[in-house]
């Protein structure tokens, strides 16, 4: 055990903390040395999260690169955005890898962060060294990164559903529209009228309409990709559900195609990507299928009435969404198989 | 009592039909006199449906128009696709009123009926007779008639959101998607892998993709206030709960508009209309904000980077998507105020 | 309309507080002229509880005995434990008759309550001139009251389970417990990790073992229907529901009974009683069945091998174990049909 | 991989069944080399379960015990009452070792079994020959056995909350009451009414007082555990989630004992036994606490008012209720680690 590589989780009591905790525990090759929290330093992790208990026994950490350093060679940052903007970079300079997995190194420009996120952005060149970490998309330029920015959890399943038609030119970039929805732990473990179990039980809300800081991330793949100016419609929801996104992206077709068509593409772009799996014609994927695994599963429907296509892609939004595409990014970057420690069956039911 | 208006109910053991009992049993100028069930003639009603107990006494009865003219004047059809067709002419022919509340007498063509439903379509002079009661768009209509065909669920909730802003000429509709949510209560109380409890708990599914019934009855309201041929991309989606819809719509717009055109556009197409409610700018209604109530709630995101309009739509499927939206055609057809006995407050939380 | 009983509740921004207004707004002989709240006075109650968009456009009061004087006849206090306590004496004195849905005044003892609730008593005098609203039992009292003490969820539909059959001698005091079972509405409206979403779906949890302020409320009219001390084992659990209480109830029989005979015994007792509902031999009743409604329905399994019997009963916890019940005693207050404004069916599925 | 142990697995398409697949494929020492169903062969697995999607791509396999033997070594059988019974003899014959998931030889007794049933015993020397496969109590048996009956999922939570107190004296047997509550998995996958999801959401219900068939083999043990005959009252309901047992257990203390007695008793009861977790005194156990994992765990309220003591015990109904726990047998069986394949965190939130 002594030659796996240690980890150490900054924000452990948060979701995304708590599942690389769960995730890792089954890695083969790393081991979390060190779980750190500002707010609860000193205190038992399974004092708040009863789950981990005889499994986790350590003390949450207070924040400290230097005895960071001292325990670990690799760092998540599952921190509120407008933490591991000045984090990281003490991180590195400590000798240690970051992978962060807030929206804090994710978009290029300052500006467009300032303006989404309200807050103060990262140094500018720790957002040019820090790599996108869609694996599926920018795999090549994960390994070996020193700092990875995490993708967030519906650009994930936005971006896996559309980057291979946009890339193929098979769909309109001036067209696409995303229709996301969301399991409530997307929105973190903090209480409020917003996460109150009777206020979302038995109720389905949109949210954030055209304002939500996911957007920008999202056009700026797909300007990549397409390599043209792309400007997206995204809408989000909650889901009287835990965990799941699924969206749904329409977008007209540039010329005749037929669900058999995209399923080939799309099957193409992925070969030997383990974690998306594309279904048979007239089967689309449901949330529950990918829960608690890495898996992307996606499906379509066109329709030859209006030449346009409609994409399902799902995603376990703590798994693929968050702390599973983490463990992928540093599976990657170490040089791993990308599914050590991630070859998890979904749980159904 | 002797005074009140008597109706029967044939389908009291499905959702729409025991939504009806609980719906009349609170109104002041009509009563239940006959329940009626094929499959459980003679059986008490609150046997399998024991939150009827004491309240509602009686025994099942059968399908007889003879008989259920003796006993009422007005039947509500709350029957699967294919049974209406043949049973309201009898109804008719046996001098009662009918109110169905299925798909058999919404789609004016039988060649689209069968295309959709593939049943065989009611007779074509009974498609033309009957009444399309969306009351906030033909409500005229609605008053005297004989034969009223209750709008669906999904087309219920799409409609009321798109028709002023189509009618206006404000949005393209070349351009409308809508992509809609439903509780599992729309998919009627049968038993089956598709309405299973730990198939869909924690779940979130897209359904028949291009392909579900509501589509040409949408596509022939929308083309019937735009004047022209318009086809739409319609999708449909399975939330983990029990009642509610979100129609999610998108359109492009065809001249600069912001949320508040919007709004005002709506509030004026709806004045004198009790059960459509408009949100402020910058707020959105969530399903739960009409549950057990007869209202379509409605807000609305114009994008200006995108030229697009977002509207949102919510109502209680088995309410204003069936039941509630049927009792409103019987005030209306009766000449009766539209809110008798309707007037409930949602029920929240 | 200006012939109807005015009344004003304070504490309108919680869940009883909405919900007594849900319930007003169809009463036919009462209306609230003035929904109060200290923390969101001069906001319109409409913008927190956009359910009531349009029903109710007032905004809210604050806290003023006088005002409220002007305004209201009765006034309904939902509030905290420990407001009621100072509150009601000053509404009192004011002239105004008072039904109070706290703990404030239940329990006769202040030392007992200082000792569950942790919070200064009420005076020993108006603890005296409380009527404990439990109408099924203390009906007669409740008529011409002045100050009503609305009992609490639990108590509700435990001593509705257990009154009948321990004030007949059937069962034995020594040997009662109770498994009580809450959806998360009980908990109120305040956002903490204790009524998070992802925290209590898909999860069910004990609480408060042999701590739950509402054991003494319990043993109090136990212990005066049996006329001997009693004692019992009371332990709550959270559903992942948002309404609906159960009380499993479990008691040793004196002697040898049916079903039938505890079916006949509580058929008897509630005579008369319209929200009581006993159902029939091998049945039981569920939460969904009474759900939205102010029943009470009750089932019994007696257990010839062990001698014991078990009694399963059920409310919804707003209706009959806050609001509604709070209204049905102000029908009796008043001298009205205990009915009045309360013969809703239960929402169902 | 040539070296793994080669199980199969019969009813491969009801819950328990794909639960052993899902645990399966993360054993280390085991292999499924055979999914079978008699009512879906020749259809790809992957077809009813697309969770399995790229992960098992295989045919189901039809019913043959000489096939079985040419694939396996060992087989599950997770299928309904009265199947076992015939075939694990041919099983056995053929010369495979069995562990069965159904009732069909967990009571010791053909009459009983015949009683609780309705269904034709097994051969009473089949029944000698099985092994109960509750490893925390009988664990010993369970090495080197042939035929494992692996106990149901309400015993295995009632039990290891009741054994180590009963077996210590410390609680009186003729007290024992067992409030058990669980998700809708366990009911199977079959679609009925009772399975529906409308019926079930927002909904808590008992069912089957007293005359459910776990109750006798919770009898047997705990009569084999304190050497007298032992009756107990056992009631069921069903929690509006998928996943999650609790056993909330009520008896009698012997004399007067506090928490941490209890919890130093039940810690040295299984002290070097993995699965089961004992918590801190006044902290109680939550099912989600255990979702996913094959943990049980424990927690206790002794009331001194009442000479009480209420024991909370929570599992995953399908893990250590159904498939971990047939494969912790399986361990044992084959002289592994008890833990081997089964060292899950449990999925939270």
């Amino acid at each position: 055990m002594g030659s796996k590589l240690k980890v150490a989780i900054v924000g452990s009591t948060g979701y995304g903390g708590v599942e690389l905790i769960r995730l890792l525990e089954a890695h083969p090759l790393a081991e979390v040395t060190s779980v750190i929290s500002s707010s609860s330093a000193g205190t038992p992790i399974a004092e708040g999260f009863p789950h981990l208990s005889e499994i986790r026994t350590d003390l949450l950490d207070g924040i400290d690169p230097a005895a960071i350093k001292a325990k670990a060679d690799v760092v998540f940052t599952a921190t509120p955005a407008g933490v591991a903007s000045k984090l990281a970079p003490q991180l590195l300079e400590a000798g240690l890898k970051v992978i962060d997995l807030s929206g804090d190194f994710r978009l290029k420009s300052p500006e467009v962060y300032e303006q989404w996120y309200k807050k103060e952005p990262a140094a500018e060149h720790d957002l040019q060294r820090a790599v996108f970490g869609l694996a599926e998309v920018y795999g090549d330029q994960v390994k070996g990164a020193e700092l990875i920015s995490n993708p967030g959890c519906y650009p994930t399943a936005t971006l896996l559903g559309l980057v291979p038609a946009l890339a193929a030119g098979w769909i309109d970039p001036s067209t696409i529209i995303v229709d996301a929805k969301s399991g409530v732990s997307g929105a973190g473990r903090g209480a409020s009228l917003g996460t109150h179990y009777s206020e979302l039980n038995e109720n389905f809300k949109a949210y954030k309409l055209n304002k939500h800081q996911h957007i920008p991330e999202i056009e700026q793949v797909l300007t990549d990709v397409a390599g043209r100016e792309v400007t997206a419609t995204f809408t989000t929801h909650l889901v009287p559900m835990t965990r799941g996104i699924m969206a749904t992206i329409y977008a007209s077709l540039t010329e005749s195609r037929t669900d058999r068509d995209l399923i080939g593409l799309y099957r193409d772009y992925y070969h030997g990507r383990p974690f998306v799996r594309v279904r048979n014609e007239g089967i689309w994927p449901a949330t529950k299928e990918v829960s608690g695994s890495n898996y992307c599963d996606i499906g379509f429907a066109v329709d030859s009435r209006t030449g346009r296509v409609t994409i399902i892609s799902v995603i376990d939004n703590l798994v693929k969404g968050a702390a599973g595409q983490a463990i992928q990014n540093l599976n990657l970057m170490m040089g791993w198989d990308e599914l050590t420690g991630l070859n998890f069956v979904p749980v159904y039911p």
